[in-house]
Order: C-alpha cells, then sequence, then structure tokens
C-alpha cells in the first residue's frame, strides 16, 4: 500500500511548494554555519570564513575642517593614517574572505586576538568588550532582502579610529557617511566614541522598518484570523516567531551594549556621548517592546486560531448530527414498512399496509418526527445563526471601545 | 469552485461587518505611525509630524497671590516671562504641527535637542529624564473615544517652569486650572516640581476610568461565558487583551518614572513633594494590579470559553452517538425483513415472514434492542441532565464562598 | 427563529440559576467600588465614602497596671487621652461615614492629608508608610460571609497611640481586647509598636481558616474530577482561582508591610518586637505558600478536567464508530437482497434469494462480517474496560506511594 | 432518571476504588492540619498537638574520648548535663504530645517562646532563625510509607547542646548515631555546629531516595505513555507533581537554611564547617535540579499524553468515516433497486430491473463506487499504517542519538 | 476479553520496537545511577564506583622549553613530579574503579575529602570551588554515541598541576595534547590556570556539534510537520527535548563556573587569563542561547503538530458530513418507495409507484436533494482547497520575508 506523506521519499517531497521552500531554507541555513574550522585551534586564531567574498576597505578621514576619503588596497596603506596625531578615521571593511587583512590590521592597531577570532566567528551575539584603550563591538545589523539576515558588524573603537567590520558589501551607512562629508550635525567636531555612536543609531534605526514588517505581517494574519480563513495562518505564525526571535536575541544584547557605553562614557568627566547613547538606549527598548507586544499578538492569534478551528469542527458537526438525526428515524419507519411480512396468513402482519390511508399515516409519523427533531435542536440553540458563531462582530461590537492603541 | 472565505476577495471582504472593523483599525493603526521620517536624519533633528494639528500656546502664570492667564501666538511672546524672577509658569501647548515652535522653545530655555525630537517623535515610552537644571518626562494620557487612544504627553521641568506639549487639543487638566485658579489646595503655594507632580498625577487618575471600563466588559464577556454563550467572545478576549497590553506598556514605565522623580525630590532636603509623588506611585501600582487581575481574568475566561466549546462538542457528539446506536440496529431489523428471499422455494427462506405474529415478534425485538441501547446509555451516565452539564450553577454552589473580592 | 442562548434575551437571562449568581455578583462588584469622587479635587482631600456606614469610636487605654475602656462620641472627647504622658491607647473607628471625624482626628493626632484619603479611598493595596513619628499602615481583613470579602484596615501607630480604622462594625480582634483586658502575654508591658503587632497578628492569623477553606473546595473539586464527573468543574475552578488571586494580592504586600517593619524595629537597639514581626512575616509566607499549592492544584485539575472531557469524547466516538461500522455493512447486505430485481426474467438476477438455503447464507455472512469487526476492534483495543479508561484508580496504584503531603 | 456521576450520591461513591482512594486521603490530609488551636491565643503559646504521641527523650553525651548514651524520663533529669562544661551532647525528642516537656525545656535552655511554638505548630516551611546563642531550625525528613510524608523536624544548636525535636518515633539518624559510637570520621572532635550539620546532612541524603522514586514513577509512565497507554495516565500524573511540588516546597527552603548557616559559619574565623555546609547545599541543589527535570518530564508526558488522546480519536474518526462513506453510497443503491415502482405500468419505472444483467450492473456500480472511495482515501493518506501513526518508534528512530543523559 | 494495551502484560509489550527502546533507555538510566552506597556514610568518604572501570593515569610535565609525557602505574610515581619547583604537570585519570588511587592522589596533593567525594558521586552538577590554594571545578562533557551522554570530569588546579579526572577512556583533549607537543599557540609559556582554561575551552567546545545535532534534528522534524506528516513527531520532540534540559542543565552551571574562574583572576594584577575566560564565557552564553531557540523550536513545533493533527480531523469530520448528509437524505427517498403499502387497496397508498414517470421523479428528487447539499457546502466553504488547507505554503508566502535568522 503506498503512502503518500511518509519520510521514505524525499525525492517526492521536493516537488510540493512547501517542500521547495523547506529546502530552500535549509540551504540558507547551512549557509549560515559556515564558521570557521575552529575546533581544536588555538584560541585566538584567525581563519577564513568559508565561500566569504573577499575584504573590501574603504577609509573616511575627517576632522572639524576637512574630509577625506579613499579606497585601500593594502592594509600598509593605512600607516600613515595610523601615525597621523589628529582628526578620525573611519576604516569600513566588507567581507571576510582575506584572514592575512584581519591579522595585519590587529598587527597594526593592537587588536586582541580573541577580539579578531570574534570578528570571523559569525555566531556571536551583540556584546562589548573593553581591551583597555580599544573597544570592541559586535552588533548584528537586520535586512529582509526578502528573508530576515542579521549580518554581523565588527567594531573596534579608539579615540581616534573606528573599524568597522562586515561580513559582505551593503549596509545602512550612506546616510551617515553623507553627514560626515557634509559636516552637518555635530559629528565633525566629535571623536571616535561620537563615530561609533553614530555608527550604532544607524544600525538601530534599521531595526525600526523590519520590525513593523512583521507588525504588519501579523495585522495581515489578525484580519485572516478574524475573517475565519484558516489557511496558512500556523506556518505564518510560527514563520513570524521564529525571525521575532531572532530580532529579539539581536536587539536585547545590543541594549546591554548601550547601557555598557553610556556607562563608561558617563564616568569620563568631559563625555557627553551619553546623553546620545541613552536616547540610543531608549530605542532599543522601544524596539524590544514592539517585539514583546508583536510576540504576545502572535501568541493570541495562534489561540483564536485554534478556537476557531474547534468552531468549525462544532459547526460540522452540528450539522452532521441534525441532518443524522432527522433522517435516521425517518429512514428506520421507511424501512419499517419496507418489510415483506405477509399480511396475508395474518391479520397482525403490517396490517398498516392495507390501511386505506396507510401510506398518509406514515407520511405523517415522519412529518411529527422530524418537526419534534427540529424544535428539539431548536431548543437546544443549534439552529439559527450557529454558521456565524465564530468571530463574526455584530453591530453592538462596533460601538464599544477597542484595540486601538499603540 | 468559489472559495467564500479565501483571501482572494479583498473587495468583497470589506462588505461584513468584521471587515469594516478590521479597516477601520487598519487605518487607525497607519495613523499612529505618523512618526517624522528621520531615518538617516542626525540625531536631534526636529521635523513636523505628518497631519499634526498646529501648535496652540496656552500660559497660566502664578504665584501664592495671583493667577494670570493669557493665550500666546508667538513663542517670542514668552520672553517677559521668562525673564521674571518668581512665580511659576506653565506653558502647555497643543498641536506639534509646527517644528519651529518646538525649536524656538527649545532655544529660548535651553531644552536639550534629543528631547525635543523625542516630543515629535511619537514612539516615546514614558520616561524621566535628568538634562541638569531642566527634568524632561514623557507621559501616555488615555482616552476612550471610543477606542483606546493614549495620546502622548511631553513635559520640560525647572523650578519655575513647567512646559506641557500634547499631540492635539482636548485633555484631563481643567480640574487642576481650576484649582490653580481658585487657589484650592496647596498647588498656588510650591513651585514647579509640585506643578508637574499635579499635572502627573491627574493624568494618572485618568487611566482609573479606563481601566474599568476595560474590567467592564471582561465581566459582561463573563457572564456570558457562564452563560454558554459563544458568540464573538473569542475576539472581544482578543481585543481586550491587545488594549490591557498596552494600558500596561503605558502604566509601568510611568511608575518608573515616579520613583525616579521621588528619588530626586527625596534627596532635596527640604522638598515634601517625594510624599505626594509616592501615593501617586501607589496609584499606579494599582493600576497595574488592576491590569494584571483583568489579564488573568481574561485568559480565565478563555479557558472556559474552550472548556464550553469542547462541552457542546461532546454533548453534541453523544446526541448523535445515541440516536445513530438506537436507530442503525433497528434500522437493520428493518431492513433484514426486507429482504426478498423466496419462502415459496425453501422453508429456510425467511420464516419468520409467515408467522402470524412476525410482524410483532420483529417489532418486539426492535423494542426490546432500544430499551436495552438506552439502559446502557443510562449506566453510561449519557442521559439524564447532560444539557445542563456545561457551567450552569446548581444550587449547593450559591451557598459557597465566591468571588467577590476586590 | 428564536435563539436561545443569544445576549439578544437579558430580561429572560436572569431567570436560570447562573444569570441570577451573575447578577448578585455584578451588585457587589459595584459595591466594592464605592469609591469617593475624587477625580479632580486636590490631593489629600477626604470624602464621605457612598453608602458607608456612620463612624463609631472605641478606646482601649493601658498600661502595665491597668486598663480602660469607653466609647467616645465625638473626636474632641480625646482630647485628655491625647494629653496623657503614659500608657498605650487604641483607637478603634468602624464605619467611613464621616469625614469630619477622620480630620478632626488628623488634626489632633497630626495625621499627614495624603494617609486620610488612602483611609477614605477603598482601592488600597496594603502598605506600611513612614510620616516622620507616626507610621501608617494599611490592611486587608479577609472573611467569608459566604462571599470572600477583603476589608480595609488602616492603622496609625505611634508610640503611645494605635489608631484602626474599619470600613464598618465587626473585626477579628476580640480576642486580643481579651488578652489586654486580662492582662495575659506580654502585650500590657509593651508599647505601641507591640500593639501594633498584635493587630497585625490578629488579621494575619484570620488569613488561615480563609486559605484553608479554598483547599477544602479544591479537593472537593479534585474528588469530583477523580471520580469522573464533570458539572460545574470549570466555573467552580474559574471563582476559586478569582479568589485565590484576590487573597494574594493582599497577603503578598502583607508580607513586605511585616518585612518593612521589622526592618525598622531591627535598627532600633532597644526594640525586640521585630523577632514578633519576624515571626508573623513568617506566617504570610506559609500563607502564601499555600495559596501558592491551592493555585497549582487549580491548574492541574484544571488539566484533568479537560483531558476527563477528552477522554469521555474518545469513549463516545468509539461507541458511535463500533455500532455504525458493525451495522453499516449488515445493512448494506439487508438492502442488497431488498432489491427487486426480477429473478423471472433472468436467471443472473439475485439468483440467492431462491436457493434453498439463501436466507441462512445471507444471515451467515452478516454474522461473519461482525465476528470479522469485533475482532478487527478487539485488536485495537477499544473493547474491553474502555468505560473505565478515564482516571479510575486501578489495584496496582494503591500500593504505590502517592500524594499525601503539606 | 438516575444520575451515575452526579454529586448527590456520596454513599455511592465510596465503594469505587478510585473514591476510597479519595476517601483515605483526606483522613490523611485531615490528620495533617491537626494544628493546635491558636487562634486568638498569645503569640508564644505552647499547645499540645491534637493526637501527638507522648514525648520520648534520649541523649548522647560524647566529646573526643568518650560516648553515653540515656533515656531520659523528665527534662529536670537533663540539669546535670545542662551543667557540665564540656562535650556536646545531642538531645532528641520523639512526639509532640506534651506541651510541659517542652516549655521545661525551653526554659532551662533558654529557648523563646515562638520558637517553641513553631515547634508544635505543623505548618513549618523549613527554616533557620538566630535567637542570640542559640540557633533554631525547621527542616522536613520525607519518608515514603507509603505515601509522602514530610515529618517537621524541629532543631535547637548551641556549641554544646543539639535539640531535636521530631513529631513521631522513627527517624533516619540511626547510622549517624553509630558515627558517634564508634568515633569514626570527624564528628567526636567537633563542636555543636558540626553535629547539627550532620543531621542536616542525614536529612538531606534521605531525600535522594524519595526523589528517585518518583523519577522511577515518572519513567514508568513514561513508557506507557510511548507505547500509546491511556489508563490512569492523567491521575498518575497529577499525583506525581502533587508530591513534587510539597517535595520542592520542603528542599528549597532547606538550601536557603543551608546557605544561612554556611554564612554564619565562615564569618567565624575559625570555623571550617562551612566547607561542609556548602557540600550539603550543593546537595540540595542537585535535589532541586532532580525535582525539576521531573517536573519538566511530568508537563511533557501530559502532552504526549495528549496528544496520544487526539490521535486515538484520530484514527477512530477516519474508521467512522472510512466505513461510513463506503457503505452509505452502496446502501443507497441497494435502496434505490428497493424501491416499489411498478415497472408493469410503465416501462420508465426501474427499466434495470428488468434487464438481463441488471442484479451484476447493480453489483458492478457498487464495486466500483468502493474502489473509487478506497483510492480517494489512499491518495489521503488515510490508509495504510495509520494503525502505527501514535508514537511507536520506527527503525530509523533507532540510530538516532537520543535521550540518555542524566 | 483480551486487552492489547494494559499494562497487566508486560512480558508481551517488550516484542514491540518502542518497547525495545524504552527496555533499553532503562537500562541506561539504571547505569546512570551507579553511584556509590554513600548513605549514612561519614561525609568525605570515598567508595568505589560500582562498574567503573580502573584508573589509568597519564602525565604530561611541560614548560617554555620541553615537554615530557608518560604512563604512571601507581600514584607513588608522582612523587618525584610532586617534588619539582617548576614546570607544569597535567595528571589525568581515566577511571573511578580505585578508590585506593584517588585517595592516595589527596593525600600527596592535599586534595579535600569533600572535593574527592564529589570526584566519584556522578551526580554533580558543574561547580567551582575554592579549597585555598587548590580550586575543584566539576564540568560535563558531552558525546553523542549515539545517545547524548554527559560524562562526569572533575579537575584540581594549582600554579603548578592540573589534576583532571574522567569517567571513563576516551576524551576531546587530543588537539589540547598537541599543541602542548608543538608548543603552538600560548598555553608553554603559561601555568597551571592558562592549562584548566584550555581543558574548559575544549569542553566548552565540544557541546557545539552536539547542539547543532539536534539542531539538525528539529529542522528536519520541523519539514515533516510543514510537510503535515505526523507519525513519531510527538516521540521525537519529546525525546530532543528531553535532552536539551539535559544540556541546558550542563552548561548554564558551567557559564557560572567560567564566570567564578574569570572573577577569581581578574583580582590577580598580573593574570591576563580572565580574558581567555571571558571569551569562553561567551560560548557558553552562546550555547544556551542555541538550547533556548531550540527549546522554542520544539515548543512551536508541537503547537503546529497539534494544531495539524486538529485539522486533519476537521477534515475527517468535514468528509464524513458531506457524506452522510448528502447520502442519509437520498437513501430515505430510496427507503420511502421501498415500503410495501397496497397501492392496490387505496388510491392514497403510495400513488407515485403507479406514475408513468414515478421512478424519474424518484430519481428528479434526489438529484435535487443532493444537488442543494453540494451548494449548502461549498456556502459553508467545505468544498474546494480544503485538502490543503493545513500549513502547504501558497505562492504569496514565498514571497514574503521568512524565518532565515541565526
Amino acid at each position: 500500500m503506498a503512502k503518500m506523506a511518509t519520510s521514505d521519499e524525499p525525492a517526492e517531497r521536493k516537488e510540493t511548494p512547501i517542500a521547495k521552500k523547506v529546502h530552500r531554507k535549509r540551504k540558507r541555513t547551512a549557509l549560515r554555519r559556515r564558521r570557521p574550522q575552529t575546533l581544536g585551534l588555538a584560541p585566538g586564531s584567525i581563519t577564513a570564513v568559508p565561500g566569504a567574498p573577499p575584504a573590501v576597505i574603504r577609509v573616511i578621514s575627517y576632522d572639524a575642517d576637512r574630509v577625506e576619503e579613499r579606497p585601500i588596497a593594502r592594509v600598509s596603506d593605512l600607516k600613515s593614517l595610523h601615525d597621523r596625531r589628529t582628526g578620525v578615521s573611519w576604516i569600513n571593511i566588507d567581507g571576510l574572505g582575506d584572514p592575512d587583512t584581519l591579522s595585519q590590521l590587529g598587527e597594526m592597531f593592537g587588536l586582541h586576538a580573541l577580539a579578531l577570532e570574534d570578528v570571523v566567528n559569525l555566531h556571536q551575539r551583540p556584546k562589548f568588550e573593553d581591551y583597555g584603550d580599544i573597544d570592541f563591538i559586535v552588533l548584528r545589523m537586520p535586512s529582509l532582502s526578502p528573508h530576515l539576515d542579521l549580518e554581523q558588524v565588527s567594531m573596534f573603537v579608539t579615540d581616534r579610529f573606528v573599524i568597522t567590520i562586515q561580513e559582505r558589501p551593503g549596509d545602512c551607512f550612506d546616510a551617515l557617511r553623507d553627514r560626515i562629508r557634509n559636516g552637518k550635525g555635530r559629528i565633525r567636531q566629535r571623536g571616535g566614541a561620537y563615530l561609533a555612536y553614530a555608527v550604532l543609531d544607524a544600525i538601530v534605526e534599521t531595526f525600526y522598518p523590519v520590525v513593523e514588517s512583521y507588525t504588519d505581517r501579523l495585522e495581515e494574519t489578525e484580519s485572516r484570523v478574524l475573517a475565519n480563513q484558516t489557511e496558512n495562518v500556523v506556518a505564518e505564525i510560527h514563520a513570524v516567531r521564529h525571525d521575532l526571535r531572532a530580532l529579539r536575541r539581536a536587539v536585547a544584547p545590543t541594549r546591554e551594549v548601550l547601557a555598557s557605553m553610556a556607562r563608561t562614557d558617563a564616568s569620563d568627566p568631559q563625555g557627553d556621548t551619553h546623553i546620545f547613547l541613552r536616547d540610543c538606549h531608549d530605542h532599543t527598548v522601544q524596539l524590544l517592546e514592539a517585539l514583546d507586544t508583536n510576540r504576545e499578538l502572535a501568541s493570541s492569534l495562534m489561540d483564536m486560531h485554534l478556537s476557531n478551528v474547534s468552531m468549525r469542527m462544532n459547526e460540522v458537526m452540528k450539522v452532521l448530527t441534525i441532518i443524522a438525526t432527522i433522517f435516521m428515524p425517518l429512514g428506520f419507519i421507511a424501512g419499517l414498512y419496507g418489510m415483506n411480512f405477509d399480511g396475508d396468513l395474518s391479520p397482525w402482519n403490517m396490517p398498516e399496509l392495507r390501511w386505506r390511508y396507510g401510506y398518509l399515516f406514515a407520511l405523517g409519523a415522519m412529518g411529527l418526527t422530524a418537526i419534534g427533531l427540529v424544535l428539539f435542536f431548536r431548543s437546544k440553540g443549534w439552529l439559527g445563526g450557529d454558521a456565524h458563531e465564530g468571530n463574526q462582530g455584530s453591530e453592538p461590537e462596533e460601538a464599544r471601545p477597542s484595540a486601538g492603541a499603540k
């Protein structure tokens, strides 16, 4: 006997849409796992990330008066920059394909080997580590393209340098670069800590549209659940929840990073960057609140959906019961008078068959039975309006205060 | 084949009541999202809120002896007020449509750019921030009109000035203004901190009737669930839960705001406003407790509702089973004697049909079968009182201690 | 079509027992809400509680040597007492109907206006507030009469005075008064703090029988659930849970009150009342533990109940399936030989009808079908003992260690 | 109509096994509640525990060189022991029937009245209290006989005396007494604090076999759930959960007791008993972890069980649906040709009945219908292996890594 | 009547695959419990672990310049090593069969008796204990072979010695030993604390592939749930959850161990090992996060699975209802005209049977009934696409952002 839905036929499974999705997702997950083979290596070893694009270095140097921007081919080109005594330099590296670039950079700027190992290990959660003069920060930069992607961004911050290292080209810093070029805002007057804040702020801002897209998806799902539609609801909620958890895991430690940085800066009598960091910290708190709201909404939708499923089942069962309960007695009566007892042999054998109004009598008995059962069902409240019993709003509902808050 | 409930027909969906509600809610949500396009702007930029009403400025100045009230057309009119050395002034701004007003105000009173940015960003959670001489407070003011609305109210507080900025005209401060005008209570003898407390207290008081209206809705739902009614229960609980979450998100950080303010004031040897703030803090704790009680009640109602649904299904199934189980054997007997085996050809072919009391024998067999099955069902406890098995209270219930506490 | 269970017929609903209960409960809730109309009043305003009984004042004054007890008609009669320099006086006020009494009292003893406002606002959660020389304590005193009632009791405590203010006459302090009169125990040797402890202890003791009555109700419900009875279980658990939450909200902050008081007293080098307060604190911890146990028991009962409902449904479905599955094939066979194909016209038309043993052949086919199906069901384990599959204990169960702990 | 399952017939209920169990349990619970009638008594009053056995006193005195053991008839016999200046004495009292014994003991050793009241109040949770020179400890000693019993053990500890007071004879200290007698281990060299630790350690060790017996019960239940058996599973899990909660309530505060004692001892520069207490503390942490694991296992089993119930219901419904869906159309065809339209009067009336192969045509129609429906069900995956769909392990399962950890 | 699924036939149960698995698991669990019979022994007693392999000792001694490796037959052979003044020695013991070896070792190196007792008691949770000069660490080393096994590894750490004691041969330290032999990395320059870190790091690294294998199992289960397959899903999730809990219990206290060690080292002005320990601590945080993600995924899968089961039941019920509801009325009509009322005796008795088009009329009535019911079902949305209503992805789903994050 062939089984359509067993796991013995993986080849066949691939052809359904759902299987295709699962398949693609697997590939994605496998991609994400491309972490260097560090098992058994000494701590602090930097290895290439398999399949990562080669490193591209870009530098923006600025002080209050001037901005200089140039691409860098080799790390050694950064030497003159490193020796300069004034201004702030933002060194951005896209791509983790060249472990040599990172180790040369580490040597030139005195970056700790464990920090550099973290840069190429793509499983970091956002964190802030204090290596003496140099702060090391890891963050996650979200994008929807169209699947949620949380690119790892590492930063080394000193007074005069900010080094940002991204997994691949493409980021959310263009507006920030424009602000530096145009000299708008405070950024040109400030040092590396403020630039680090500006980078952080740009990343945190990027979470807003991403989180809102999930709010949109949930609200669309909500309208479908309220309209009593059940297709794909569970899989959709499952997918959204998965991404919300991933976002939470990215945002919650980012909040800790900002709190740590604000604390560090606040202990410096001259700094006032902590006021900005506190503002950015508030944004992460807002994001977490939005994520929690979405998570609770997802749970509530799941409950509603399951209740809908039960309600529908109830309705189906009622229809079945009503029909079966009415027609079984009727069918029985019909069957009764379909018996072949021989009335010729005995007056006791089905005399009704020989009555003048026997047929009408039988029809009447059927009719009375049916009417009695209908009245019984009505007394149970099983008839009338039950089809709309799910979640459809009635008029009084309209006038009540309802969900409209933030 | 036409599907009545698929998502392919959005146009059609709008015409059902539930769809209308969803539609309206969407518009509302979209409205709430009207936050300025700050993405990529320098931190501290003040932009107009799309669709916000223009700013209307009102000032009440008072000291122990006199009260002065006047509308203000331009921010520059506040200059003389700002230079005065005595008394307290309450500057109230309704409407966020004029970013210029805010920035002029910020310049005159030395308000921090990040705080002003927060004023026009309508996603703030309640918070208390200390900018040196000036305290910055954000709150949420609830209203039911008829949907829950949590208007953002921002406050700047110094010894001599309280600046409140609301999203739009209409607020809960009229009784407070009357108290200032009439010189009742302590308010005319005190400074800006006490006025700030009075504003906060007025806002916190406003939450009481709002929270109570949700308690009422839940109690109405409770009485419907206890009466075994199932229409709209899930959607109603879903909506109430959503609003309770929104209220909780507004009240919980307000409690923190009040705790922070009380701590700040308590460290001032002369102030005694912290006693009043502690009282107001207790109110927020009461509100949170009421919200939690409501949330738990909502969960409990959901459980009861789902149990009701199961119970009803059980009842439906029992009716079906009883009817089917009784009439199937009867129908079988009837069918048996409806067979056309030819008794003329063989004495073994349905001799019952030729018995004198064959028909009565068949009826008797049917009757005995029916009685046996009814006894079987009775022994299972499936008959008798099952229709009332849901949640209807029986007499002993009445005499027991029951839910009547706070 | 008439609907029996819609919300359109409130008048009709009132006549069922459940509706009556709901109705009564509503009235009760409304009663509880009788808080003064303070919205918009200056903080610290004392207003009458609507419908509250008039204030009745009773005083017990004592020191180590003597006890004096007298009713007081007016607050001014307390003047001499207030001026006395020795002994302890316990002023008890029953009834909140006279705001003047409270304000005069406040003036004479220097009670803070906000504390007095809390006395008449019947939504206080238990709390301990330190107003310099005077401590202000709010508690909840439980009673079952027969519904749970948590009366608000306010206390002002100084070295020489304890003022207790109750919502209405009737309390749990008679044994304490007797101890004062008889001079038993330490109470006559101690000051106001010890008297305050004794009052607190009396209130906390009162919670024990109340909590135990809910344990009894839950155990009765447990025995019903274990005996597979389903009537009212959900409503009963719902009601008990509601009251348990109310009790928890009363006891948990009482624990904090006691901890605060013990901390205050422990910092006094001479006091040893903190040892007694710590003992009382332990009692609240015991109570909370008992409440938590009951709450978990309620959840577990709900789970069992729902599982019972599912089990019963399963059983019902099995009976239906067995009956339907046996009689449908039999009925089909009977129907087959009830067909009227004309055997006279063709030897291919139902020759069985003309067989000598045709009828016996048909009966045999039916019998074999039935036996085969019964064997099939037996192989599924659907027959035999299924009626007892719910939760009835079998013999091995008896010998096992089982739930008998605290 | 008689109801088999209502609560109106308690007399009848007693005769079923489950009712017997419930009945016995009630008696047990009532027994546990035998606390003295302290309501209204002055704090520190010692009253007899109703039904408690009389007190039996045993003393072991020892120092490094010698051991003396003797039964004591009256408390006054302890006088000489109390006046001695060296060695350690362990006074053990079994039975709480004599309040006088306790008060004499309290007088002789200076035990606080509140502590003695706690000794006879059998609702104490484990706690550690510091009364100056004397430490007061309450613990729970578990036993399975066969129901879980958590006997209250109180201890007073000074440098030279350890007084243990148990509810009734029988304890877990025999191995400890042997160690004292034989002089094995450190115990004879140490003081009262170490003896107290040894007593504590003996009690904590006693929890291990008790907790493991619950692990065994759960694993047995697990094997039954995995084998898809459903009898008694819910009641069994309910009972185990109840006892696990009771054990948790006994062990968790014991951990706090040990932490407090270790902290006290660690502040003493000479003591090293805190190392032993820390070890014992670790044991309570292990026990709590085992309890949590069991609790989670119980939840998981409940989930699996409910899923099994659903799965079985699904299977039952499928059988019903398959049978009904096949035989209804067949029965309809049979019924069709059982109609009595008179073919003699009209050629349009059921000409099939007169066809030569009419009967075979009808049988063929039935066969095709049946085959078509079977193919339809097969395409749904409803046939084939469904009976094994529950939780039975398939071969691949065997090869996978699976639950085998601690 | 034979019961297939009762617990009365344990012998029979063993023959099914699931019973075999359970049986094997039991044996495994029993094995794990092989802890020494310490009940009643003095604390600090070292006893043999039943069934443990004999101890095998291996030593690696090294300093910056040289490495020496040798097997040791007796503990006394370690004497020379112990007396040496320079370099670091790593003494590894596989197997707990010889309590004498441990006690000799304890004597030679001054290990505390309680620590040695913990070594042979295989229920330790990971912990860090400070015994003056010697640190005692317990860890769990995971392996899949193929069942999850969490071997207990104990470590004693001083400046110059690291003693590791494992339950049995086979470990994850080969790469570390090679690094010591080859002099790669920092390890040869550092002391015992760094070696201890390296061992810890090796163990923590070993958790990564184990945790990932569970992620793989869950993702495989996810794809099966999404493809609407239900076999073994519950048992698989149950097993994975069990192991995830065991892993969590192993990793969470390991994090605490690392935090304690980092704190200890950070207080040493010369040490910089705390930077490495912090890195390793971050790894445990990552592991915990992965475990939590998996746990949430397991819960979500369970929800989806249960929803699938409900959905399928719904579908089955719909098919049954549609078939029954269509054929019951048809069958009734057929039965009606199968009645044997004698039309010869009365014109009122079933005149239809004598109509010319009576049969066609009856067929027409049946056809209209069927069409009407099909239209009714279509209006309910029960037809069309319902078979795909489960969780299969539709095209629009493809284009949406979906679960692809870390």
